[in-house]
């Protein structure tokens, strides 16, 4: 066999279901997946490779799954701060509108790629305008993006009504169903802001083709407030009646539930992608996680937008799930290690349909690997690696990053993306951002 | 005037008082301590200076202060896993008592300290055994630390009783009284182990030397019922009781507080050094920091050990007590961006009785300076200095560091320490440190 790629010497953290750990482990690559996987020396010895990275003092382990994300909003970071989420939404929306063309999408997908790449995230759920753009963003860093069609009950910066988003939405699905790189999903943007008919429009749409349902939902008291005076139910009720909970469901935050609307999603099998970075800047509370765990919800975690962050550190957010939780029940083992792990791994791959293929170092999926640096002082003594990663690793440990074998970061550097350029463009652009909102 | 050194064209962001920035800034160096500061046109035309630093792309601010660690406890980092406070405090004790020495206390702290400027922190307060290794280490790397005698009322590392332990503590004081890098004070680990008579003899010393008295209060729940069942009061009440508590006071976590303990604190002037990076980690719990700078208390910011961190991230300790109250009570303004920049900056130099030199970058102050890039994905844009120091600022950003003037970080690298070697050394005794707890 030959392989186009071999990384040995490595600590492989291959984050599958038993947490296999290889000390000194190895990994192959052929056609963009995992060839081989195991001890170096036995990789080594089963033939060459057109590359061979000798990862000494360093930790290799899958690229990390982002479930929730807006990278375009990166763009207005920092620019509204110290409000809760409802007052925070409309001056969002506000510079949203002033601001955003298929150009701006663009530059601003780039620049919040770019960071999630350089922190080794290979694969990112994003809701955004204009989805072709966000694809194209995530192809000109070069990562896997889970995106699509979004529908809002408003005028929006795509100026589409209805009955265009769902024309949209269903082109979308059909050109990128079978797509690696993409992962098409239909993403309604919450149910204070679509109703019950087009929620069901774009459910049934993303059933047709077997595909992902993603929205946020009980974000805060407020929310709960608004749609329990609506509809005469609480958000999760809300979708369950309307019949859009099931395994492909995404819902982002789920802040506010009660007993009942646990017991609900994990009877539906949905997914909660849990964003306490921006779910403690907004003062929309602290999400039952452990509740969740519990009863067997697939928790997963997501960064939402810089604006809200206001960065893009899915680390700080997978420090925070192992012990936010702790601190606020006063238990230790609130979410242990491990179930932190798989938040950003195997589960994150699970809840966008793709655990046969990322999330997880084995053969036969896709090469989307990371390699962190543990030469840092944070990283020495080391006596459990998911610890290290948990607890201690910090975004800028991540040296090279590979998505579908093709090196994308190196030495922490992006390889396809000119980040300088990007930064100058975003910099241009920030003097009619700030005046967007005056 | 000519300078040794000067830092032009930064965006300088003073911490002072009144939150003075100056976009294209300068700060000219002269004798250790900060001799001009301004725009860089009319620093520039004053006078040459030996070195000049074109910081164009970087922000300058002071050097951060961290007012509780035990920076030797790296040595631990991830040993013990997974337990709140008491029972991982005996694992902790019993590890300590195995591994460390005169000898393995300096290689700790090294590594500690290593973190810690490399992260920007420039002055620490830490307590630990053998505090003349721990000024060592921090002269070895080429830090301010505020430490000194510890107390204890149990067989120690240091294999001293009371009256020698207090006997190493004056001797400290008379030692390093009047010296610029070196803080003392007086350490007793906390009420609940060490009783009233030593609590007392250590302020009486430092108040003999007008100098600090730093001690562990109201961590837990559990430390609490165990005041107050031996004492018959809350751990404030006993502290205020004994008369430890005045401005020269740092109390590391006061996390359960009553209203009246709160009133205590404001009245005496005594500091409280939050550790939430700590707190949530050990599931201590939720310090009440609204309801404490409400009050007037002043509030300052320390990583705790690595042991139970896992790292010494003040810039993660800063973003959480600028958002995790903000999640906790429901309030968007909980904690301002302003008084989250002070718990680090000036309210930090007070906290050690060191405003009137350290904390801010104003003329006569010691040079202690740090230059952030801001070439990185997370700053831009950047429509306000001080939001993104609060939240999108990471450790990684830091890429110059000056302590009195001279350089200690370059481009992130440590210039006094080797810090390969000292790596080296940690890692070989990690077998050691496992073992120690079997």
């Amino acid at each position: 066999m030959t392989a186009d790629l071999i990384i040995t010497n490595a600590l492989v953290v291959t984050a599958d279901a038993a947490g296999t750990v290889i000390r000194d482990g190895a990994v192959a690559v052929a056609g963009g997946r995992i060839s081989a996987l195991g001890p170096s020396a036995g990789i080594v010895g089963q033939g060459g490779a057109a590359r061979v990275i000798d990862a000494g003092g360093m930790l290799l382990m899958p690229g990390l799954v982002n479930t929730h994300c807006h990278a375009a909003d990166s763009l207005f970071r920092g620019l509204v701060e110290d409000l809760s989420l409802e007052p925070w939404l409309r001056a969002v929306w506000k510079a949203e509108g002033a601001i955003l063309t298929p150009e701006t999408v663009l530059l601003g997908a780039e620049l919040g790629f770019a960071e999630l790449l350089l922190g080794g995230v290979t694969t990112v759920m994003d809701m955004f305008w204009h989805p072709r753009r966000t694809v194209a963003a995530a192809q000109a860093v070069g990562m896997r993006v889970s995106t699509g069609g979004i529908f809002f009950d408003f005028p929006g910066v795509d100026h589409l009504d209805h009955a265009g988003r769902l024309a949209e939405a269903r082109t979308f699905f059909e050109e990128f169903a079978g797509a690696e790189d993409v992962i098409p999903a239909a993403l309604p943007h919450g149910t204070y802001t679509v109703g019950p008919e087009h929620l069901a429009d774009a459910k049934r749409l993303a059933d047709e083709f077997g595909a992902l349902f993603c929205t946020h939902a009980a974000e805060t008291q407020a929310e709960q407030a608004d749609i329990a005076r609506r509809y005469g139910r609480s958000v999760i009720r809300h979708l369950d009646a309307l019949g859009l909970l099931d395994a492909r469901t995404v819902l982002a935050h789920c802040v506010w539930l009660d007993d009942e609307e646990i017991a609900i999603l994990a009877r539906t099998g949905a997914t909660v992608s849990h964003n306490p970075v921006s779910n403690l800047k907004l003062a929309s509370g602290i999400a039952r996680v452990p509740d969740l765990l519990a009863a067997g919800v697939r928790v997963t975690l997501g960064t939402d937008g810089a604006i809200s962050g206001n960065d893009l550190d899915l680390w700080m957010a997978l420090r925070l799930a192992a012990t936010l939780h702790r601190g606020a029940t006063l238990r230790a083992d609130a979410v242990t290690t491990a179930q932190a792990l798989r938040m950003v791994t195997l589960d994150g791959a699970a809840a966008l349909g793709a655990a046969d293929r990322i999330g997880s170092l084995e053969v036969g999926k896709f090469a989307d690997m990371i390699l962190l640096d543990l030469a840092r002082p944070h990283a020495v003594p080391m006596f459990d690696p998911a610890t290290h990663i948990v607890f201690s690793t910090a975004k800028s440990d991540v040296r090279h990053v590979f998505v579908g074998g093709e090196q994308v970061v190196r030495d922490g550097a992006l390889l396809r993306l000119d980040l300088e350029a990007t930064l100058a463009e975003v910099a241009a652009l920030a003097p009619r951002v700030a005046a967007s909102i005056q």
